[in-house]
Formats: structure tokens, C-alpha cells, sequence
């Protein structure tokens, strides 16, 4: 325990700001700054695939509008510039657009599209290094996490967490740039949470609110630093007082996960990326069919049937779906993504766009597959999602593969190629870089700990 | 019942939406038009008094630092000009300062300082006309009363309503000067009601964010007016649906309270001017105590003691108040607001800040009064706010005097001379403008309907 969580004085969200001010480079393993920087990465190219989206470009113009002609923060899909707090309303807006950035399960948390947004523009405003941009962003993820587990499965019901959460964890990403102490991390944590935003009531009407979410969250977050640099104050106890965002937004917080683990366990690496561009309840099929095709050199004209074995969860989801029309229902489809996986043996934003619906193959693959519910895979679920498929060949040979988790996963997270290859697919579905600069991206985020300045980024 | 209501895919929202869409200026009474002058010169003699203010100068000191260096829309403190956003959020945040703004009692929300700022801003960048500008201001007022009501107590116990509904009521009076129709004032209301936000926490600390709540309630209702104008969409019933603002922050809404009386109920009417700058406990034995020392011709040293007859809870908030130390405390002792009003003549910001502690007459006054309860005034608490107060003169005389509405509230509402009064008060108090240009500023409030341009304001 440290010394102010022993003082008489302490609560949660102290203790919790005592960390981040304490928070240094040296104290962070080297796995959780590289991971750190697999995420970036990540992220990056997620925010850059939003590129030319109708609900972007509408925000995009508002920042012209409302903004600067220019400044030192770089608007990703634009390559305009700005003051930061715009250049954070828009990378933030994009990028969850295409819904490949990472997620944090417990938390229901999507981290990067709020805590990178808001620290990649305060990193250029302040002229702060790669590795201070590191130590910021874990910083935001490190608090986000805690306290999206902190407000619990009740808040998720209404309130779209990686809007209100993300307020905070991306006050936090941009205090820490700041050298923020205890004092003012609780400051940024009252400023930001009496902002935090977003409730899920537009899904019923499929509206754009989720890019305001991102993008308000990023930006408001950093509003919140930047007033606390200047000396305003915000409430104390913001998250766990009796006025504050558990009282008014949740019916099971538990403040004893603000502080969970707090500089033993890193919640940043637990995130998991995205793999397919499909729904989540989709990927342990595919992962476990693909492994089975790979091992036994099958090409998809050699499979007669699939039978996934699913929890009750994936039917209720994706049982509906049996006729496709649209690239949206298309992730929802089984049949459809296990076609892409066995046609095109990738099922990204690419082969959504242009093979899903389109080629006949997939289409006549996907009548070959089946859901079937399973008491192993239900009982294990939502803790673990396991992937289970029985293959018919068309010579009648009966194969089956499993896989205990889904790729992307912590304990099966992608690899730095891995990683490289999505970040190439999400750049040239948008065409927001080119080839070269895609490389060049990825080098500087391999390089990041170590790059002094993050004013170049093309 | 209009057209729009009976349609059978009305519900509350869109009624509410359809009544905004089809407001016209022909159609609110004169009375409601002269009442939102009114209130249009209060609330901007309330932003200027904020000049000078720790908080607000922090804030103007971001818009500098995001905004651009100049634009079409004023901010009043500074007087130098931005983007509207910007000049959205340093007027809101600078209105509510000295808490000499407006209040709809029912509601418990403060239109003004959410509402004026974000029309004004607008007005400005969108060229508009005085009328234009009171339209919109009304259709505010109208949408966020209403909505406040329908929000109900259970939401203000734990959501400042002027920082939640407020966002919604700033958007609405935008979206009036855009001509929106009932499709884009229901995608203005998703976007503004899911960015609402606003928690009292703050109150446990004294900290700074009343300020950001109403600026940021201004500006962000105005963000979504002008992404709605720009196709951006939002949820259909953010108000009322089963992930919107009352599920996630209410127990007790009532969708019914949303089209409350539209078109035949003017809530712009009904709300209250403050008068003393005093808790507005105070305020019916302030007004009778006026009353009786004008009827009776009394001066303070004729005075040898008052009894003033008041509801249970003025004794639970102001008996604790025996010495006080501070302005604020003051503002909280029936024995000091009652020697202003009887050594001064009111009980204004300045005679706060330089007499109600440093005036030995005030504090010799302070040890005349006691309060008793009184059964009949408890009784009519808090629908009706009575002041009775029993005086006995140093001659031996007892006399009494009653208020049944205290000043301000629209039963008993402020004359144009008395708001002349006030804001040459509240103006002086920060020095924001000059005698001269007082008088300008309200000659320009009294013309405001015929007014062609909103450009210039000084």
C-alpha cells in the first residue's frame, strides 16, 4: 500500500489519483509499454479508416467552422491542423467508426477511441515525447478500465460507457502529459466526470450519436485537463460521492475496483483487438474453423458441411439472420462469415465491402452451416468464449477443431504482423494513406517509446 | 389537438418537436415577447457581472487557447469575438456566476444562462434579427422547461437540470434560428440529450463547476443544432425512451409534462427574476419588511426588534447562521439580508460585498431579528412563499406586514424599471461596461423585437 492510501484522509478516487501522479516510465514493464504501442498502432489505423464517412465529414466541418485555421494538433482523416481540442473531437469521432479499435471486456470499455484521440493531441500541443505519450495513455487506460468496472453491468444498460468513462480516462490521459498531482488528477476527475455523456437510446434508430460519443469524450476529457492546468476545480469524489456518477448512473458500483491492483496488474494489456470485422459472438467459429482448414490444407470446395456448436447467447444474436441484405447484416450472419473465412480466408472490412454479398461462393458456403447449441461452450460462457466446429468433407471425412479463445484476446492476442496487416487492410479500405506512409506509420509506432516528438506522423 | 398529435406515429417528443418546428413569432402573445426582453436584459446584465471571476477568466483564457482569434459571435466578459461555440460556453459559464439570473420555480432550472447564450452566439454567426433571436429564445425556454418538469425531482436530486436540460434547451433555441423542421428538432434534441450532463458533487467542495455546467450546457446544445443542420442524426426519443435521458437519469418522469399546454401555456412567463442577492429563504420577509418600513415611513433606528413568521425549512437552512464571516454566509442570515434592506434599502451584490459585514448598523440590525415558525406559512410552503414579519418600534408601536408572492416571481414580477435598476447594479458590481453603454444595453433590450442585427451589443 502506498503512503496516501494509508492516510486518514484517503478514498478511492484519491487513491486512484495518487497513482497517476506517482505513475512513471520506469515503473511500467516493458511488456505493458509495448503492448502500449500495439495498441497505438491499432488505434491509429482505426481512426484513420473512418476517413470519408458521412457522419466524419459532418464533424470535420464543424471543426472548421468552430476551430482555428490551423495549429499543432493533426486531425487524422483531414491531415488539417488544429488546436488540440478539435483535433481530439474529430480523431475521436472516427475512430470507432468502422468498430475495429479495441475493446476491455470486463470494463465493456473501448479505451483507444477516447484515451489516444484526446493524449495524441495534447502530446503535439505540449510537445511531449513518445514516451510520455505512453506513460499518458496507460495512464487513461489504467483509470478507464477501473472505473468502467467500477460503475458496473447496471450502468451499461443506458449508458453507453466508452462516452462517460471515456470522458474521464481521457481527462486522465492528458493530466498525465501535464505532470498533473494528486490534487489536480482529482480535480480532472470532478471536471470530467460532472461532463461524462451518452446513452444508448440512438441504437434504436441506428443515428450517428456513437461518433459524438467517442469524439465528446476525447475532447471533453481534454477540456477538463486543460482547465485544471489553469487552476478550476472540479468535485472531489466524483465517481464514488453521493451526488457523483455512481449515484446518479449506476445500481451496482463497487468502489473497491477503482483501486483494483493498482501498479501490479496493468488492465491496458488485458485489451483486446479486434480481429474479424464482424460481430464478436461470430469469432470463435471462425477462428476454429480456420485453424481446422489451416491444419488440414482444405480449400473451401472440399467442405460439405459446418456445424458451429455455440452458446444460447450466439443464436439469440445471430439466429435471425439467415438472409443477408445489407453489409451490416452480413457481420451478423454466420453462414456469411465462416463463407468469408473459407473463400477468401479473411473476413475484414474489405471482404465485407466486396465479397460478402457479392460473390456467389460465400453465399452458397454459407447454406452449408449450421448452429447448434452446446452445454460446454453456454456453461464456460461469458467468461470464456470457445470456439467449436465439426467439419463434413465432401470425401465424408468428419474433422473437428477447437479453440479456448477467440483471437485477439489477451492470451491470444495478434502478433506485431498480425497487427501490421489489419493496420495496412484498415488504411486501404478508407484510403486515407498510402502504402509507403502505412509502412512508415507502422515504424514509428514500433519506435514510439523511444521517438522525441509526435509532430510528424505521415 | 394539432395534426402532428394526432398522427399515429406521434409520441411526446415529436409532438414537442412538431410545436417547435411550427412556432411563429405571429403566434406568441405581445406579453410573452415583451416578457423575453425582459428577461433577455436580466440574463445579460447577470453574464456581465461574472467579468472579473477566477472561473471565468480561466475559461475565457481556453477559448483563446482552442478557438480561433476572432469570429462573428461575441463573448460579453472579454469582449473580444470567437466562434460561437466559444462564446457559447464563456457566456454561459459567466451567467450564472453572481446567481442573479433567472429561475423557473417548477422546473428548478435556470433558462437564461443556457438558453440566451447559445441564441445569442448563433444569432450573431447566422445574421439573425431581433425577433428571429426571441423566437428562438422562447422556443428554449417553452422545450426546456418542460422537459425539466417531465424530468421531475427524482433527477434534480442527484443532475444539476441546469447543466442536463439545459443542452437540450440551448439546442432547441439554435435549431429555432436554423428554421429547423420536426425531423431535424428531433435529431437536435438526440444529439443535445445525449450529451447531457451535469452532477452537484461539485456542491460538496465548493468547486468551480456550475460554470462549466451552463457553459458547457450552452455550447454543446449548439454543437448539436449545427451538426443537425449538416444531416447529422440522433435518437428519435432521447427524452423518453427506454435508453434515454429519463431512463437513465429519472424515477419519476412524466412524458405527459412534455406538451404540457403547447401553444396555449407560455412557461416563458412564468419565470422568476431574483431581486436580493440574498438565499431565497429570505426573500418574503426581505420584501415585507420593505413593504412595512415604505407604508409606515420607518427608519432602521426606529426599529427595536422584528419577528419574522416563516416555513420550517428557512429555519433548517438559515438558523445555523448566527455570526456570519463570509459574504456567502451572509447571503444565508435572516438578521443581516433584513439589515440591508432596512439600512440600505436592499440587499443587492454590492451591499453584500461592502456592507453586509463592515456596516455596524447591518450587524447591530442582525441582533433586532428572530424567526418563529408559523403554522399558516408552513402550510402554504412551497407552492406559495409567504412573508410576515411583526415589528415593534423603539415608541412602543407593534406593527406587522405581509407578502404573499415574493418579488420577482411572475405573479409579482419585476417592472421594467426595476430591471433597469438591477442591471445597472449588477453591471457596475463588475465594472463590465460604462454608464453610457448601460443605457445602451438596455434601450437595445427594450427594442429588441424590431432590432434587424444582433452584431453589435456595446
Amino acid at each position: 500500500m502506498s503512503q496516501t492510501a494509508a492516510s486518514s484522509k484517503d478514498f478511492p478516487s484519491r487513491t486512484l489519483s495518487g497513482f497517476l501522479a506517482s505513475l512513471r516510465y520506469e515503473d511500467i514493464p516493458a511488456t505493458v509499454i509495448a503492448r502500449a504501442e500495439d495498441l497505438y498502432l491499432d488505434w491509429f489505423a482505426s481512426a484513420l479508416a473512418g476517413k470519408g464517412a458521412r457522419q466524419i465529414g459532418i464533424i470535420e466541418r464543424y471543426a472548421e467552422r468552430m476551430g482555428p485555421a490551423e495549429g499543432k494538433s493533426t486531425i487524422l482523416t483531414s491531415r488539417k491542423s488544429s488546436s488540440p481540442y478539435f483535433a481530439a473531437l474529430v480523431n475521436g469521432a472516427s475512430s470507432h467508426l468502422v468498430e475495429q479499435d479495441d475493446v476491455h471486456n470486463g470494463s465493456v470499455f473501448h479505451p483507444a477511441a477516447v484515451v489516444f484521440p484526446a493524449a495524441l493531441a495534447a502530446a503535439q500541443d505540449l510537445g511531449k515525447s513518445g514516451a510520455d505519450f505512453l506513460v499518458a495513455a496507460i495512464a487513461g487506460y489504467e483509470a478507464g478500465i477501473r472505473i468502467g468496472e467500477f460503475l458496473g453491468r447496471s450502468h451499461y444498460r443506458v449508458f453507453h460507457t466508452t462516452g462517460t468513462v471515456g470522458t474521464v480516462a481521457a481527462a486522465v490521459a492528458v493530466g498525465k502529459l501535464m505532470d498533473f498531482n494528486t490534487e489536480q488528477f482529482l480535480n480532472a476527475l470532478g471536471s470530467a466526470g460532472t461532463q461524462a455523456a451518452g446513452l444508448w437510446e440512438f441504437l434504436r434508430d441506428a443515428a450517428d450519436s456513437k461518433q459524438l460519443h467517442t469524439g465528446k469524450a476525447a475532447a471533453d476529457g481534454l477540456l477538463a485537463a486543460y482547465l485544471t492546468r489553469d487552476g478550476f476545480t472540479g468535485a472531489q469524489r466524483i465517481l464514488e460521492g453521493a451526488q457523483g456518477m455512481a449515484a446518479g448512473m449506476s445500481s451496482d458500483a463497487d468502489p473497491s475496483r477503482l483501486t483494483d491492483g493498482l501498479g501490479s496488474r496493468w488492465a491496458t494489456a488485458e485489451t483486446s483487438f479486434k480481429f474479424h470485422a464482424s460481430c464478436r459472438h461470430t469469432h470463435p467459429a471462425a477462428d476454429a474453423l480456420q485453424l481446422l482448414m489451416q491444419r488440414e490444407g482444405l480449400s473451401h470446395e472440399q467442405i460439405a458441411s459446418v456445424n458451429t456448436r455455440v452458446h444460447q447467447g450466439a443464436i439469440d444474436v445471430l439466429g435471425p439472420v439467415v438472409d443477408p441484405q445489407t453489409v451490416h447484416q452480413a457481420k451478423f450472419s454466420m453462414g456469411t462469415v465462416l463463407g468469408l473465412i473459407a473463400v477468401h480466408q479473411q473476413a475484414g472490412l474489405t471482404e465485407f465491402e466486396q465479397q460478402a454479398l457479392q460473390d456467389k461462393r460465400v453465399s452458397d458456403f454459407r447454406g452449408k452451416v449450421k448452429m447448434t447449441f452446446d452445454n460446454e461452450v453456454d456453461a464456460a460462457y461469458p467468461a470464456r468464449w470457445l470456439g467449436r466446429v465439426d467439419v463434413e468433407t465432401t470425401d465424408g471425412r468428419r474433422l473437428s477443431a477447437a479453440v479456448d479463445v477467440p483471437k485477439g484476446d489477451p492470451d491470444n492476442t495478434l502478433t506485431r504482423p498480425e497487427l501490421e496487416l489489419k493496420a495496412h487492410k484498415l488504411i486501404r479500405f478508407s484510403q486515407a494513406a498510402s502504402d509507403k506512409e502505412i509502412r512508415k506509420i507502422i515504424a514509428h509506432a514500433w519506435h514510439l517509446h523511444e521517438e522525441k516528438s509526435l509532430s510528424e506522423l505521415f
